[in-house]
C-alpha cells in the first residue's frame, strides 16, 4: 500500500496545464506567502514554547485560537518538501531546517510533544481528547516528518515523532493501564497508517487500528462512552459542550456515536469525516495488501471483518456523494458544525439556509476517493469522477489565481453577509496550507500503477497504469529489472484528446485502463490506432480497459473523449434539494456567474433564470492579469424579479457570462456570483 | 382597550358552518377529553402539591417535563369557562370548581403560587426566571381567573391570582429592593395587561409594562443584561444553557437579545415572540386609548414613545409575513428552538431542512393579528387576511374532526420520520389546550366594533362595525341607551355570498366596514342593494367602507366576492424560498394531497409535480365518517422520479385530489400528505 504523498515523486509534470500552473504557482509563491504568514502571525516561533499574547485570549471554548498551531507549521513543513522535490528552495530549505530544529528541542523526555499543553494548560494534558485537538497536531506531525525523511532522506523529525508515537501508543489502547481514548479530530489515524506503510512501524499500525475500532464503543472506558467517562473524570456537566454541537452528548459531530461499522450515513463534521474514513480505507487496502508501486506490506493483524469495513466505506460514501455533496464537489451545508445536514439539504447559500463545502473537506474526499480507488475491489470510476470533480471545483476555487488568498468555506452563492472574496490567512488556518499539500502531491493522483516481474506462481511478467486523472504528465516507476515509462498529453480540462506513451516495458505484458468520465460516457469516445476486436473493453466500473496485446502493437496510442462531451452542458442538483436550478459545465468544469462580467448585478443573480436547451456560445478568454487562459460560456438569461414572476410574465431578456466556479473572484468586482440560477424551463 | 376574551360573548353563531362544527366539537367532545388527560396525566391534582412520580425525571433540563403544568391546568380552566357560556355541563362545573378550590389551597402565605417551586425544587424560586417558566405559568393562571371571573361572576380564583400579582409587583421593577428581571418565556404580559383592562389594577399594568421595556436591556441588572447576572448568580458558566440554544448567550431565542424597540427581524422561539408581540400591542392600544365596546380605559403613564412601538410592532409583522411565514399561516421552520429561520426559510418538512409552524404560535399570530388591527391607525386589511389564513389552514389542521387528537407541529410535507398524524396529548401540552381557548373565543375575533352616545364634544351618536372574518353569527352590542344588532350568514369558506343584518340602530350614524380578502380583490365584488355613489368606498387598508346614509338606507345587504374569488387557484411560496412548489387554494382554504385518496402513493408526493393553468374540477363532498362536507379539487398532475426528470421526459399522466390542509389525516391512510407539489410549469 503505497499513498499519493509518496508515489508523487514518480509523476512529472511534463507540458502547460492548468494542473502545472497552479503548482508552481504554490510552489513558487504561495509556499512562501504562508511562511510569511506564519512568521507574522506567531505559528513560526511557537515550537520555542515562548508566550505569545494570543495565548491569553480563552474568548474560544474549548479551543483556543492557537490550539491548531501545531498543525500548521506540520502542514507547512509537508507541503514544502513536496514542493522541494521539484525546485530546491534555499529560503524554504532554511525555514525547515530551522523548524524541525524547534520541534526537537519543544520534545518533553517522556515524548510528549504540543505546545498548548507546554505552555499554556501544562498539566492537563490527554484529560481532553474529545476537544483539544493534541492527536490532530500529533497526526499533522507524523505526516510532517514523512514529508520530511522523504525529502532530506534523515531522521531528524521523524525520530522524535516516532518516540511521541511511541509515547501515545503507551497510553492509549486496550491494556490495563491504558484507557480507550479515541480523537475528537481524528487525523492521527492516517497519519499512523501512512507511517507504517512507509517505515513498517507496528506501534503506529496497532494504535490507528485501535482507534478505529474502538471508535464510538458505548462502554469502551469503565461500562461508559469514552467521552462522557473523560467528561465525569474534568467534572464537567453534559451540558458543558462545544458551541458547534447542537446537543448534549451530539457525538455524531466526530463520528464517535456507534462504532464506525454501524454507521448508516455520514453525519457532522465534514472534515473529520473524511479523515476518518480515508484512514477506514488505509486500515482495509493494508489488510487486503493492496498493491502498488512500492510492492505489498503484510500487516501484523489483518482485519477480521475486511467485507464489513468495505460495506461501511461504500455506505458512507454513497450517502455523501448521492444525497450531501454540492454538484461543486463540496460538502456540508450546515456552518454550525461545519459539516453534513440532512439528506438532500443542499442550499446554495448562508443566506439559504447554508452551505460551507470547507476547502479542507473537499481536500479530504480527494483523499478518501484515492483510497476506495485501491480499496473497492471493482475499480469503480465513481470514486475518480468525484476526485476530479472535487479538484477542479470545490478544491480549486479555494486558491486565488496568484497563490496568495484562500477560502475557507465555498458557498454556491454569495449575499451581502457572504460576499465571493478570498482572505490571506485565517485564525483557525487550516485550509491553506491543506491546498498546498495537496497541490505538492498532486501527482499521486492521477493514476495507479505496479507490476510484478516474474516472481508469482506462474511467473507472469506484468504490469498495470490505471489513470485516473488526464493532464500532461509521466510516471517513471520500476517493475523487477525494467524502469516503465509512461506519459499522457493533453490540453485537458479543456479538450479531450490524450495522447499515450509507453517505454521501457517491452518484456511486460502492460494493462493499461484508462478513465472515461460519467459525464462523457453517452458521448463515445475513440481509440486511435483502432483496437482489433476484443482488447479494449469499457469495463462496467467505467475505464476503458486496454489489453496486453494492444499496448504491445501500439506504444503510442491516442484516446479522444472529445467533441460532444466537451460541448457545454446544463446541469442541476438532485431535484430532492428542493433546488430547482441550472447551472452550465464543460468537462469536469463547474460555471459561474459573477459581477466581473455583470456589473450592473445588485442582487447576486437572485432573480435571474436559465432554461436548458438554451444556445451556450463558447469564448476563449486570457485573463489580463494572470495570464491564465479558460473558456467562457455565453448564453440568454431572463431577469425576472418575484413580482413578475407572481405575474407568469416573461421578464427582461440579459446576456450571461459564464465563468469557471474555480476561477471566480479574481478580476476584482464586488463579490457576487451564482452557481445555480433559477432554472426557468422545464 | 377590549379583548376578543371578553367581547366573544356578544357574539353567537347563528347557523351552520365550518367554525361552528368546530366549536360544537370543541365544546362536547375536546373539553371532555382534555379534562380525562389531565386526569389521567396527574395535572389535574398537581396542585394539591403532592409528590408525582414524573418530578423524579430530571431528564429534560432546564424544564423538566412537568413544568408547564400549573399552566396546562389553568388553560384547560380558561377553555372550559369560554365554553360554559354557550353550554353549561355539569362535569366541566365541577372540574372548574374543584380546581380553582385546589388552586387556592396551594397558594404560599407571601401569595406565591407555582407547583414545582413549592414540590420539587422549594427555596429556589425566581433564581432562573429565564428558564423555569414561573411567569409563564402565572400567565396563564391570571388568564384563566379573567375567564373564570367572567363566567362565575365572583372571584374565587382572581383574589389568590391578584395577591400573586402583588407578589410579584414587589419582586420585580425599577426600585431599589427589586430586580429587574423578565420572564424567559413571555406571556404573563399580555394576561397582565388583559387584567388592568378588565380590572384597571395599575399593578398589573405597571409589571407588565416594566416587562415590556426593560427585555433585552444589556446593562439592566448591575450593569449586566438580567440573564447574565442571574446566571452568574446561580453560579452557571456560560455553556450551560438549554438545548433549544445553538450557542451561549443565545438570547434572541427568547427575543431578549435587544430592546424589543430595537429589533429588526422576529427571531427565536415563535410561540414566545408572538406572546411578547402581542403584549407590546396591547401596551400600544392601552396607550392609545384605542377604544372598542368595553369603552375607554385611560392607562397611567401612556407610553412615551408609541410611534417607536407601532414602528416595532409593523417592522416585526412585516418580517414575519413576508419572509417567515408559510403559505398556510405556519410560522417557524427551526425545530431545534421551536422557531424562526432566516428569512425566506422555509422547506416544507423535517426531511427537507425544517418546518415547524407550531399550533401555538399560529393562534399566537391570531392573537397579534387581532391586537394590530386595533393598534394600527390605518386599518389594515393584511392583519384580517393573515388571521383568516391561520385560522382555516395552520390553526383548523391541529385538531381532528372528532376533536379528539391535535398536533404540535404543522408540517406541509409528510416523511417516515414525521406521518401526517396527530396524538392524543403531548408531555408538553400547550397546543391542544390552545386550540380550546382560541375557539371558545373565536367570536371575538369576527369583528370590532362600538360607538359613542352623543356624550362626545359634537355630540355624534355613531356606531361602526368593522367585520375582519365572515360566517354565520349576531353580535349585540350597546350604544348609550340603544342596543345594536348586527348579523351576518354566509356559507363561507365555501361561498362569498354574505348577508348582512342591522336592528336597533335607527338612531346612530352607523359605520360598517367589510374586510375584501386579498384573495379576493382582483375580481371585484357586488354589494346588494347598488350603494348609490360615494358611499360605499374600498379603502386603501383592503375595507369596503358603508356610509351611514347607506346603512340607514339599507339594514339589509349583502356583499358577495364570489364567482370567480372562490374558484380554486394555483398559489406558490416566494421564488426566494427556494421552493419552486405549486398548491392549490380555494377562498380562504389551502389544499393538500394525502394517501387516504392516493392509496398507492410511497413516496409522500415527492415526485409529483403540476402545472399552473392545468384545469380543475371541484366536487363537494361529505366526510362519511365525521359528516363534514368540504370541496375536494381535482387535477391533472405528473409522476416523475429524479431519473424521468434528469432526461428531461414527460413522465406519467396521474390523476390527483386535493383535500382541504385542515382536513387532512381524518381518514385513515398510512400518513402520507403535501401541500406544495413540484411546479412543473413556467
Amino acid at each position: 500500500m503505497s499513498h499519493p504523498q509518496t508515489t508523487f515523486r514518480q509523476t512529472t509534470f511534463t507540458a502547460p496545464s492548468l494542473l502545472l500552473t497552479r503548482r508552481l504557482t504554490v510552489s513558487r509563491t504561495t509556499v512562501h506567502a504562508q511562511l510569511a504568514q506564519l512568521r507574522a502571525n506567531g505559528q513560526y516561533d511557537c515550537f520555542k514554547l515562548g508566550w505569545h499574547p494570543i495565548y491569553d485570549d480563552r474568548s474560544r471554548w474549548p479551543a483556543p485560537l492557537h490550539l491548531f498551531w501545531d498543525s500548521d507549521v506540520a502542514k507547512w513543513i509537508e507541503g514544502a518538501c513536496y514542493f522541494l522535490v521539484d525546485e530546491y528552495d534555499v529560503e524554504v530549505d532554511a525555514a525547515v531546517r530551522e523548524l524541525v530544529a524547534m520541534i526537537r528541542g519543544a520534545q518533553h523526555e517522556d515524548g510528549y510533544l504540543n505546545v498548548h499543553f507546554s505552555v499554556v494548560e501544562p498539566g492537563k494534558r490527554w484529560t481532553n481528547v474529545r476537544d483539544m485537538h493534541e492527536m490532530y497536531n500529533a497526526g499533522h506531525l507524523i505526516e510532517a516528518a514523512l514529508a520530511h525523511r522523504q525529502y532530506y532522506r534523515n531522521d531528524l523529525l521523524m525520530d522524535p515523532i516516532e518516540k511521541y508515537i511511541s509515547h501515545i501508543h503507551r497510553r492509549f489502547g486496550p491494556g490495563k493501564d491504558q484507557v480507550r481514548a479515541y480523537p475528537g479530530h481524528p487525523e492521527i489515524e492516517l497519519a499512523l497508517l501512512r507511517c507504517y506503510s512507509a517505515t513498517d512501524n507496528t506501534e503506529a499500525y496497532d494504535l490507528a487500528r485501535f482507534f478505529l475500532e474502538e471508535r464510538g464503543n458505548p462502554t469502551g472506558q469503565d461500562g461508559k462512552h469514552y467521552y462522557d467517562w473523560e467528561m465525569e473524570r474534568r467534572g464537567e456537566p453534559r451540558w458543558k459542550r462545544p458551541n458547534s454541537w447542537p446537543m448534549d452528548r451530539s457525538y455524531w459531530y466526530c463520528q464517535a456515536h456507534v462504532p464506525i461499522l454501524e454507521q448508516e450515513s455520514v453525519e457532522g463534521h465534514a472534515v473529520r469525516a473524511m479523515y476518518l474514513l480515508t484512514a477506514a480505507a488505509d486500515l482495509l487496502n493494508i489488510s487486503q495488501g493492496s498493491s502498488s508501486s512500492t510492492g505489498d506490506v503484510v500487516p501484523v493483524r489483518p482485519v477480521t471483518a475486511a467485507s464489513d469495513w468495505l460495506a461501511a466505506l461504500r455506505r458512507l460514501w454513497s450517502n455523501m456523494v448521492d444525497k450531501k455533496m454540492y454538484l461543486t464537489g463540496g460538502v456540508g451545508a450546515v456552518a454550525q458544525w461545519e459539516g453534513f445536514g440532512i439528506d438532500y439539504f443542499l442550499p446554495q447559500g448562508p443566506d439559504e439556509g447554508g452551505c460551507y463545502a470547507e476547502t479542507c473537506a473537499s481536500v479530504g474526499v480527494m483523499m478518501l476517493a484515492e483510497r476506495l480507488l485501491h480499496a473497492d475491489p471493482e475499480l469503480n470510476g465513481r470514486y475518480a469522477d468525484v476526485m476530479e470533480l472535487c479538484l477542479y471545483n470545490n478544491v480549486m476555487t479555494a486558491m486565488s489565481a496568484d497563490g496568495k488568498a484562500f477560502t475557507y468555506e465555498n458557498q454556491l452563492a454569495s449575499c451581502e453577509a457572504a460576499r465571493s472574496e478570498r482572505e490571506g490567512w485565517f485564525v483557525c488556518a487550516c485550509c491553506p496550507p491543506n491546498v498546498t499539500r495537496l497541490f505538492g502531491s498532486l501527482g499521486g493522483y492521477l493514476w495507479d500503477y505496479g507490476g510484478t516481474s516474474g516472481v508469482g506462481e506462474e511467473g507472469e511478467k506484468e504490469a498495470f497504469v490505471n489513470v485516473h486523472l488526464y493532464t500532461s504528465a509521466e510516471v517513471k516507476f520500476p517493475v523487477g529489472e525494467a524502469e516503465v515509462t509512461f506519459s499522457q498529453k493533453s490540453n485537458w480540462p479543456w479538450e479531450g484528446n490524450i495522447l499515450f506513451q509507453l517505454k521501457g516495458a517491452e518484456t511486460l505484458d502492460q494493462t493499461i485502463r484508462l478513465h472515461i468520465p460519467a459525464w462523457a460516457t453517452q458521448h463515445g469516445h475513440v481509440l486511435t490506432p483502432t483496437p482489433p476486436a476484443g482488447t479494449a473493453t469499457l469495463e462496467k466500473g467505467g475505464y476503458l480497459r486496454l489489453d496486453p496485446s494492444y499496448t504491445a502493437s501500439n506504444p503510442v496510442f491516442s484516446l479522444d473523449i472529445g467533441g460532444a462531451s466537451f460541448a457545454p452542458r446544463y446541469i442541476a442538483p438532485h431535484p430532492y434539494t428542493n433546488q430547482r436550478t441550472l447551472t452550465l459545465a464543460r468537462g469536469p468544469i463547474v460555471y459561474c456567474v459573477e459581477d466581473a462580467d455583470h456589473p450592473r448585478e445588485e442582487n447576486h443573480f437572485k432573480d435571474v433564470g436559465i432554461k436548458r436547451g438554451t444556445v451556450v456560445e463558447e469564448e476563449w478568454r486570457v485573463d489580463e492579469k494572470s495570464g491564465e487562459g479558460y473558456f467562457a460560456l455565453k448564453t440568454m438569461g431572463w431577469e425576472r424579479s418575484p413580482e413578475v414572476l407572481a405575474r407568469g410574465e416573461d421578464g427582461v431578456e440579459r446576456e450571461l457570462v459564464f465563468v469557471p466556479f474555480y476561477f471566480r473572484s479574481n478580476r476584482g468586482g464586488k463579490g457576487q456570483m451564482r452557481v445555480g440560477l433559477r432554472d426557468d424551463g422545464r
